[in-house]
């Protein structure tokens, strides 16, 4: 799919800015991307807190705590919701089909529901203790509750849209459905992996696109969809968002061992302390080479060391200088931008306003520059 | 809401015909309830099977194992795969609303998925290792399978519906998204009950119509839905559910105390082995007086007893003895008659052909009647 194999090893080091750059003549310069997330955030934000008001105690108040809005003492909060991406784009997606932003707020929120109960049971079957700099629901509430409150979020999500009632809203939620399908076996792939020595650069995209490009996708095509927008221009537009999801993977594959633990929240080398298949590590073992080849024995001894829990910040660094030297940083970079090309290109295929336009570029340029 | 408290406490021992009897002119005379059920099955299988193929591995075979239709080791198995009371209701439902008995079949298939998903999580959430005489799903694949075949089996529940594409398939999945939260609202009550020393007969009421009575609405309305019906009768034919469902559970509570273990597939004393708080229990408790004061001084104590695992048949018959002495017995089978009463007139007020009536009536007394 993607044979390249890069042949210079890139240069910076942790903490340094990840090395995907936007094109020259970036959108982000005449968009104010900022407020464009903050749009999506305000226009979204009271619709899902009332969503989740609906939800019975105690699991109104365990959502509550999930998205930060409660401290664990049931405190108010006012936590690290996230860049809130999901929802500019479904706004911005209604707006692409020539409707009001305001359209796209029921498929903006019910987007934010399904990530969330996707992240409520990833982090239970994953044993991930941490997420947003705080402790994970299962190990504040428990197990049930994070499997209940899950459940509860996918079913509000379905039924925001449905109560609509238009021909739109279940055009809309068949293709949230079919998103969250794709979810899930994202999330068996990555956990079959797990148990495997090699996963290739090919079925590494494929989970990735599951995971992360697939929701995306249906945030960029949603609000068009319930803006009145045929299936052309929805796919069309989903298109977009699909490859989007897998330029912000990428670097959220480059910041989860590079990444400043300052802005990203997570430990030094986080992927690699969790032994993650990500993209840099499959494609550096990909290259081929010494490097490649030396990186490819000390992961396989990892896998059945004991310690590995004890190791120190220097052997942690000394397997990202492998990655680094056998060009999974460059390569992951350099997919970075390919997908990010391909995204925006894809709007070229569909009749919008050209505001929409180079917001929807200034947002894909945005994603592949962020640091967190 | 039900201030019942029974006079005569029953007399009948485990493995004896649970003692809620069908009104004397039964339509179950006239009615083959067993080709009823068979129909529902034969329709739904393979629409059922074709849905769960349709999952990425390894979840096709997590679910067919759940389904039964594997052993733990992947050879075919034609296991016990349930009473299917609920696709025979949602194909008469349709022939309630004049539509062939098919148009039903999605919406058995999507109510029978959601029911699984519930099986799966709740199984779980509870620790419980046994259903239908075997292992339960996270038992024999582990807890992440459990979670994640659920979640795929609820999305796989709004797909069928929702891929029939008709404005009939998106009112039929708001009706099944309001039933699954209704499910969700029950289990959470369920658990948060298991915490509480004492439990209304009217919270345990509560908690049963979300856990088995909100599903039976959809499936008896579902049929109706995707055969045109408007939303009164829906809602009528909903409520003949609710109720039925409510004493089905009934039924069900009786079983989990003095039902037959070979008919069951449970173990002998099962929800007092499990210290569940059903019916039986509530109204014994509610009921006042020697013996169920006696039984309510037992149970606070078992509820902090440490060697509660290793008691013996004798004392769990003690405790069953309390029950039916304090007219728990009694008043569950007295409330599984009232619920079939109001969910049998309910029908009155939907204008159906005489036979489907009839068919509906002997479904209800077939409920009241069942000995597993």
């Amino acid at each position: 799919m993607h044979g390249a194999s890069p042949r210079t090893p890139g240069t910076a080091t942790r903490g340094e800015t990840v090395p995907t750059v936007p094109p020259a003549e970036s959108a982000a310069d005449v968009v104010d991307v900022t407020a464009l997330l903050e749009r999506g955030r305000t226009l979204a934000a009271p619709v899902l807190r009332a969503a989740v008001e609906r939800l019975a105690a105690p699991m109104d108040t365990v959502a509550a705590y999930h998205f930060g809005w409660i401290d664990a003492e049931g405190n108010p909060s006012d936590g690290d919701g996230g860049k809130a991406v999901r929802p500019a784009l479904a706004l911005l997606s209604a707006q692409a089909a020539g409707a009001a932003p305001e359209v796209g707020v029921p498929g903006a929120v019910a987007v934010e529901l399904v990530h969330n109960f996707s992240l409520l049971h990833d982090d239970l079957m994953d044993g991930d203790e941490q997420r947003r700099h705080r402790d994970t629901v299962w190990k504040v509430h428990g197990p049930a509750q994070a499997i209940l409150v899950g459940d509860a979020l996918f079913a509000l999500a379905n039924e925001i849209l449905l109560e609509l009632g238009t021909v739109e809203a279940g055009r809309a939620t068949r293709r949230l459905t079919a998103a969250t399908r794709a979810l899930i076996d994202g999330q068996a792939q990555d956990i079959s992996y797990e148990h495997r020595e090699r996963v290739t650069v090919e079925e590494c995209l494929e989970m990735e696109g599951n995971k992360t490009g697939a929701l995306l996708a249906c945030a960029c095509s949603i609000g068009a969809v319930l803006g009145g927008a045929d299936d052309r221009t929805a796919d069309t537009l989903g298109k977009y968002g699909y490859h989007l999801g897998l330029a912000f993977q990428a670097v959220d594959d480059l910041l989860g061992i590079w990444g400043d633990p300052e802005a990203t929240g997570k430990q030094t080398w986080s992927d690699l302390r969790q032994r993650k298949k990500s993209l840099p590590v499959v494609a550096a073992l990909a290259a081929g080479g010494p490097a490649s080849e030396r990186l490819g024995q000390l992961l396989a001894a990892d896998a059945k060391s004991t310690d590995f829990d004890s190791f120190s910040e220097e052997e942690f660094a000394a397997r990202a200088a492998l990655i680094e030297e056998a060009g999974g940083r460059q390569w992951t970079a350099e997919e970075a931008r390919r997908q990010h090309a391909i995204a925006v290109e894809a709007l070229a295929a569909v009749d919008m306003p050209d505001q929409v336009r180079a917001q929807l570029v200034a947002l894909a340029d945005f994603v592949v520059v962020r640091k967190r």
